[in-house]
């Protein structure tokens, strides 16, 4: 094993100068995809791979790439994650994985330590999908599950294209990079799992199938006041009825599966007017493929006999759709071996959000490795984790890559 | 009785003419109180109430009268309502008893005809309280029910005051009116009962009480797949529980009881956050008091219980509670008649609409006839009553204050 350990002092104020770019009032930080916060993100942690000796490319999709040779050429053990975030974003969601894998290979680098194979270090376009859609973009078109003409031709709201916004900030490349021999992802749990518990470590085994479903409700406006309950069709009560539903539904399958109605809308919202729309999403996860769709299917039935019966028109639109992936027997038992050599605890877990690793398991074995975060919090201004944990994580991540990179 | 009828197509033609102020492209009228909008349209109501040689005044409050003086000096029988809309207004609410009430007054002019007592038509400012609360404010002020120092101090949400936009547009006055005779206000029924039953006329016999409760709720936002369902403090969950209940009661109470949430808001209302506030309005109404104090005590303890399962906080705050109104039974006796003489059958009702006819309730007997409005809808373009039934309904008013006007 390797006796290296990360530089913990250097990763923490590489962490606080990441945030410190488009810090809001509240805390938050606000670096939105291909935006000139992203921009000066990027630029900053391109810096700091030049200064670690890497050899830095960037791919047509924007994705930066950072290796360290091996003794033989070839494909690299790769880690990695995105420095994108949500508009109230966190410091360390995302941003943790790249400066971790950073240290890890500038440790590597100052020792002189050479490994079989290269190492190489990707921070992935777009992974928050808050801007441009779909998320997981950048690992995505990688992987080769969207096509890059697709995903630059993605506009956002004001119909600006993915391709432009990359041209403008300096990220539009050429590089064309293989799969890697191995993907780790390490992340801050987004969850409450590990907290609750007083564990540091997770193995993250398998990651939740996703469905999200937009709702759109169709009933007719009309006087609160002058309406008998008979005669209405009430778009926002319906709503709420979905809601209460989905959250029953995952009460009553259990497992892993949740749900969520997370955005509803109501037109014309006004106090004394029965809504005539309601939008509104249902967020489902399940581990379980079967068990996902089964959810999908009573989600459906229970849509359908709600319009009968309340007289409106609901439609439907899947807005995504991604299976559950589950992550590589045989880098999860590295992960786990490398715990037992820290003498940290680690348990197996599930991820309940998706990452870039879900993407690169795609076209090569993959897993992650989580460390808590206080009270679940995530996506938050309040996302928090202890810099003893950051530090034990990173070295996770740094044995895990030597020993992968290792491996015959 | 008098054989007078009223000028069916000058009236038809009047209430056109108001439309057009401010028509906007989906049809909707928008003649929201004290703006330019506004003023246009009282401009050309005065001036038809002084071609129909009514005696102009205008009271502190923006309220216009127009007098015919009777044989006897002293209180008038005073017919009225409103020519303000809501943002997206039909043409006839408020506006149709407005011109059938000068409809009668003027054809009662050129027929030379003299009651007992005086008539006056009168304008009521802000009945609908979309830019200024409350709402009724002009009649609440002439019943004595607000003093005018607070309605003239009421702001809009750019902080413009009442009084000062009356001095702008030119309707603060000074004229001071006693409490009528008798008050009787003709209007749109914004509901869809007669349409159902085919039926032209309704007497009003009372109205009912509204409670509008704004809701807030407070639970914590976080990761939508991370998030176990036990550990989650879920407020667009919650929301969603309280509209199913606020339905359910409604049904349950049976009787006149409606409920409605016609507003609510998520923050940060994304697909896969769990939502940490929800915000909503929920409004109760009901033509028994005892019953509607029933159901707000049932709402209070459905939230503090469901507060206390979801660990939720919520906070409440009333934002409008007026008590039922009885109507007058010897004015409503005489719109029987009147009706009885016209050939028309009439049924007795429930006014689930707040009106200025409630608020002069207070100081006169009062009462309100009713005409259909066409699948119940109101407060929209769509909103629409069948020309003849207007006319029946204007020839019933017209009656009516004859009637009350020669009584002793």
């Amino acid at each position: 094993m390797t006796d290296l350990a990360i530089n913990a002092s250097r990763m923490h104020t590489r962490i606080e100068a990441l945030a410190a770019i488009i810090r809001r009032d509240d805390g938050s930080c606000c670096r939105i995809a291909l935006t000139d916060a992203d921009r000066a993100g990027r630029d900053l942690v391109v810096q700091w791979m030049t200064d670690a000796g890497l050899r830095v490319e960037v791919d047509a999709m924007g994705n930066i790439f950072g290796t360290r040779d091996g003794r033989r050429e070839g494909a690299s053990v790769m880690t990695g994650s995105h420095i994108d975030t949500v508009a109230t974003g966190g410091r360390y969601d995302g941003v943790y994985g790249v400066i971790a894998g950073l240290e890890a290979l500038q440790v590597m680098a100052e020792a002189g330590r050479v490994t079989e194979h290269p190492l190489t270090l990707g921070i992935f376009t777009n992974e928050e999908g808050v801007r441009f859609q779909p998320d997981m973009m950048g690992s995505l078109v990688f992987a080769g599950g969207l096509a890059l003409e697709e995903a630059l031709a993605a506009t956002d709201p004001d119909g600006v294209r993915v391709g432009d916004e990359l041209q403008r900030i300096g990220y539009a490349g050429e590089a064309r990079l293989g799969a890697p021999r191995a993907f780790v992802e390490l992340h801050i749990e987004q969850g409450p799992v590990l907290h609750r518990e007083g564990g540091v470590l997770g193995a993250v085994e398998d990651l939740q199938g996703i469905s999200w479903t937009e709702v759109v409700i169709r009933g007719v406006s009309n006087h609160a006041g002058t309406t008998p309950m008979r005669l209405r069709h009430d778009a926002g009560y319906c709503a709420g009825r979905i809601a209460v539903f989905a959250h029953d539904l995952a009460n009553r399958m259990g497992g892993s599966q949740v749900a969520t109605v997370g955005s509803l809308k109501l037109v014309p919202n006004l106090v004394n007017v029965i809504p005539n729309t309601a939008s509104l999403t249902v967020d489902l996860r399940n581990t379980d493929d079967d068990a996902l769709r089964s959810a999908e299917a009573e989600l459906a039935a229970f849509l359908s006999a709600l319009a009968d019966q309340e007289g409106v028109k609901i439609e439907t639109r899947t807005l995504a759709r991604t299976p559950p992936v589950l992550f590589d027997q045989h880098v999860l038992s590295i992960i786990e071996d490398v715990a037992k050599d820290l003498g940290q605890p680690i348990r197996r877990m599930t991820s309940g959000a998706g990452h870039d690793a879900q993407m690169m398991a795609r076209i090569a074995p993959a897993a992650m490795i989580f460390v808590p975060s206080r009270d679940g919090i995530s996506h938050n201004p309040r996302e928090y984790t202890e810099p003893h944990f950051l530090d034990i994580g990173a070295n996770a991540l740094l044995r895990t890559l030597v020993r992968l990179a290792e491996a015959n």
